[in-house]
């Protein structure tokens, strides 16, 4: 694995930096992120219903799979993170900078999304708990009216992480009243570019969508646009493990991404099969396996 | 009592936090806190007019009880404190750190709320006085247009109170034109939920209502969301005491919640009422009374 | 005069503290405050034109005033202080920290009103100029779409004028949209209320007005809801001499408030008459003079 | 000349406060202002077209004038004045701190302006360059929504410029929709008295304008307002040369001004022109000059 | 060429401040600007389509040609240079400090754009890399109701990078419901006027429009207002060759121009026609070639 390491990661953080990307990626040069920080965006929606496993309603199920699972990194609040790591101190952390519900609607007001903390505060915590926190999330919508206030902070955020040996991930979702197709593949690839001026390391986006086409091969566009910062997909709502599987292995052999964000479609599964389907995903994404052998993996036992 | 120390309290101020959860709680890990919060919220309506005792009228009232009944915490404004602390020492403080007037309703405006003092101030209050201060308090609204101010505030507050030994609690109160029904039982879950990933050590939060259905187990949602933040309820306004009894009683012993904030159902009350009234909830709600021992205490003598 | 120390002034400025409010008090408890800041608020309304004297239209009217009559304070904003007081260098100052014009009404958009300088501004002038500067007020509109701003602000000042030994008198007026009555006494006992809980010395309201009711017996409400916060009265708009004489006595001796700001009904008055009707007014809220005492002092001569 | 220094500029800048205020008022007591901040609020509108000097066109003109004739202070941005001062290192420089385009008009939206650098900065330039920068300027829109916002930069830039020995012109200039007439004398005498509460040295208002009445009479409100704050007149848009000086010496002799600030009336001139007429004003401002003489100083020749 | 150093350069930082404009404008007194900061604004309209070469699909076209070609300064976010320029380490860097999507229009918000990044950061970044940053750049929205954020941000901006030895450019996009006519060539000049009240090096505008009129003598108005400051023009879309040098060389030899800054003419095209078209702007910019020469620079070979 061939690290570039950005300019803005001063000399004497490169081998922090280096050392964290390895950590989160297993030097696979892609990075299996589990997203356990949708209790904020999504309330308990996400977490307690019709189609969601009993286990999921306590927040523990999510330090529990982590622990557990194969993953590369687990992406949550600071706050969340400060209460249960010291039961799960082996975790690669991603601390997510910044959430908001979803009850204010676009239709309502653009949406907007601030820092809750900053790369200072995250500094101390991992002095002071030695946890392996090895990078920084934080959301933009570009299209929003408010979208000037995420891309100045994004870009500070970037730029402190790198400073501090810390990569970071953009969570890159084009939304407000000015965006007519969030799911749009030139909309996305739009996306991308813009993290890559913004300096980051990963985006994440929402994989497009497209009527009578051929998504796999639109997404090129998008994987082109974002350069050397890399794309991973973001899951969505939980749907059939195969198909999920599929798609998650064209995303990567077809389209190029290099790596996924997975919630939903860990979480909502009772704790065994959770643990069992991170493994498949695991497997596609940092270890190469075939769809067969990952929907195996899932299927069988780990 | 088993208290897992966040991880964003230093090593050096773990015994700091540790007392003070264990002086609020009187290590039962439940808290019974004594809200005298709300003169800057309900203006005068609360402590003054048809129904309210004539002791209330004067905010010494509030103090008075508390520092001759039974509480676990005094939660008010720093001004107020600083007041009236010096006659009463002992009482452990909870200072709120923000509060808005109910005169602008939601249908004018979205509510917001900010800090009115920062934890170095709080800090720097608690060396020059030596008072008992255990925690802070900040009220978000969640669903509001401003919530991202108030998010963005609550992390910070919550980190550095941490920082400092210090706990927080949470008044989560779901509210805006987004939201339809702040007493939903799920809305009100995805309050606790979005508290914990704040970090908070305790979320305040309404009892929820829904008709038709037993309150106290759909109440359950709420308490697993919240994980490791302890969940308290806040009494609403004066009701029948025996009823006040038995639904602080239920909360307890059947939806699970860590203790309750009570405001209006103590201090409307005339002195000697409020002192044994308070004497009750504290015997539910730390010492593990009946339902019965705990009437009794009120209804009896002190 | 039995002082109480609030808890946020700092053990090495309570002296200073206990200096500043004997001085503006005369150790009587209670305030004379003469208002000079108005020249903000209303512009030349209240300095030119017909029913103002002539020797009104000049500022330093403002400060012979002062210099010459009994006076307990003297409010204005630093501006106009900083280049008279060599002049008049035995007035006690209380430096106005906000002020707004009048132009933009309510019904266009709520007031907002912020400092025009901190408290370290004000500790430096203070060291500098060695001038009695006893403390600082700042104005607060309950109600207010931007109440969140101001509240913030006002506590802020109180707090660090405290820990810098001065004083603090909160001018709350009840203003916005959402207030149907400012003159309301069960308003007004809100807007003490919220005075005490931000921890202010004193709080400066409109007497309240209401129909065939008696406002002095109504206007207790608002002196019990301050607790140790100590009530003052604006003066309001130039009335006759004996009957604002005879309001204030009332205020003082039936309503209980603690002391009188007053601005037009001294200034909008000749030099010699100005001097003579502060020391009336002074006479009752100081000296503890019966009404009639009072009006001969304004009426014969000094 | 008598100079009563602001007690907030402290002992060990009065020196240089005094030296600036003698440099720009060449100890007459009035100053004659050549306003070059134009190109901002007006852009290329003064400066280039019909009735104008095509000399105008170039900023450079505005330097050679001021380097030339004989005038009080030069007021322009820094940004400015950091391109031309080297070649123009005598004349005294008054730094304009804000300024905005003309293009959103108040139909829009009412007028807001900010401080595009801060003493701090003003400080270190004059430090690193020598140059004689007397004093800053800074417009208010009295009656603007956005007035909070300039009142309280404003009221902070007197200050921090006294602290630093430097001296304050204020533009005051009632706008918005709440501000029926700009013009209307009262209003103006409201601006200088706000001026005065500032704290500013000098304030720079519209001259009053009123059907059927003698302005220079009713302008004596706004002189008497302002106290010690001293009031200069705007030039306005270009004129009749003798007009505008008989309005000049009407405005100092009959209304009281003590100055003038003038931009179109000069460099919308040729250069030879322009010079003359910079040294009519500056013999009726300062020299104390009769109509007449200045009159032939502009005709004649130098 | 005779560099005229602005006063807000400290003495000290002299040398830095012109070794940065001469390697910058190769000594010629004129700059060719590679705008590769598009990526944000435009997102990936003008890098992926029909019209568009594929190699310009992947940022690293836009260094490859940088690298290659004859180019003055490279402008682009300090993200993406920081990802790219380690393999780039050769070219001269323009950080662009703020940038916005084009999403939200006029007709539904006026444009804000605020800096990502400020001096300090990027004065940290020059050292840590020792890169070649030359210079920053920012975009002004004259006639947003935004304006003043960013005439504010502009100002301090420019003079914290002379403080630190670096040149300014601002894009200067007059824009707004306020703007009828962007193109206006007075309007265009009274953007170019604006900038040099701020102070910058260098105004980018776009090249003005007007039926019916000569253009290139009604820009000379905007070349004059900018005084000291070098005017450059933008390059717009992507048009015929020939016509895009022709219209360069009567900028420059009829109007006046300093420069080009020129983005999708240039990266719209394929890696080597890309190369030798920037090599034909760079001869008629900087080696002053005429537009025969220039031409066949592009034709004919490199």
């Amino acid at each position: 694995m061939d690290i570039k390491v950005p300019l803005d990661v001063p000399y004497e953080k490169r081998t922090s930096y280096i050392n964290n990307l390895k950590l989160a990626t297993q030097e696979s040069g892609r990075l299996m992120l589990m997203a356990a920080d949708q209790k904020a965006e999504h309330l308990n929606d996400d977490f307690f219903g019709e189609g969601v496993a009993k286990d999921d309603a306590n927040p523990e199920h999510l330090f529990k799979i982590a622990s557990n699972a194969k993953i590369g990194a687990f992406a949550a609040q600071l706050g969340l993170i400060a209460r249960y790591a010291m039961d799960y101190p082996k975790i690669p952390y991603v601390i997510k900078l910044n959430s908001k519900t979803h009850l204010v609607k676009t239709s309502q007001r653009d949406p907007i999304s601030t820092a809750w903390l900053d790369i200072k505060q995250i500094d101390r915590f991992r002095k002071q708990t030695g946890l392996n926190i090895v990078g920084v999330g934080y959301t933009i919508y570009p299209g929003s009216e408010y979208e000037h206030i995420m891309l100045n902070e994004a870009a500070k955020i970037i730029f402190e992480a790198h400073q501090s040996g810390l990569f970071s991930i953009i969570w890159a979702y084009p939304r407000g009243k000015a965006v007519k197709d969030e799911f749009d593949p030139h909309m996305i690839a739009g996306a991308c570019g813009l993290a890559a001026c913004l300096g980051s390391d990963f985006v994440k986006v929402n994989y497009p969508k497209k009527e009578n086409e051929n998504v796999n091969e639109l997404f090129k566009e998008a994987i082109q646009a974002a350069g050397r910062t890399k794309v991973i997909c973001a899951g969505g709502s939980s749907k059939d493990p195969k198909e999920f599987l599929n798609e998650l292995y064209e995303q990567i052999h077809v389209s190029g991404v290099s790596g996924s964000a997975t919630g939903r479609n860990i979480h909502q599964k009772p704790y065994d099969e959770a643990v069992k389907f991170c493994n498949a995903i695991f497997s596609i994404v940092v270890e190469n396996k075939t769809l067969e052998e990952a929907f195996s993996i899932y299927q069988n036992n780990k």
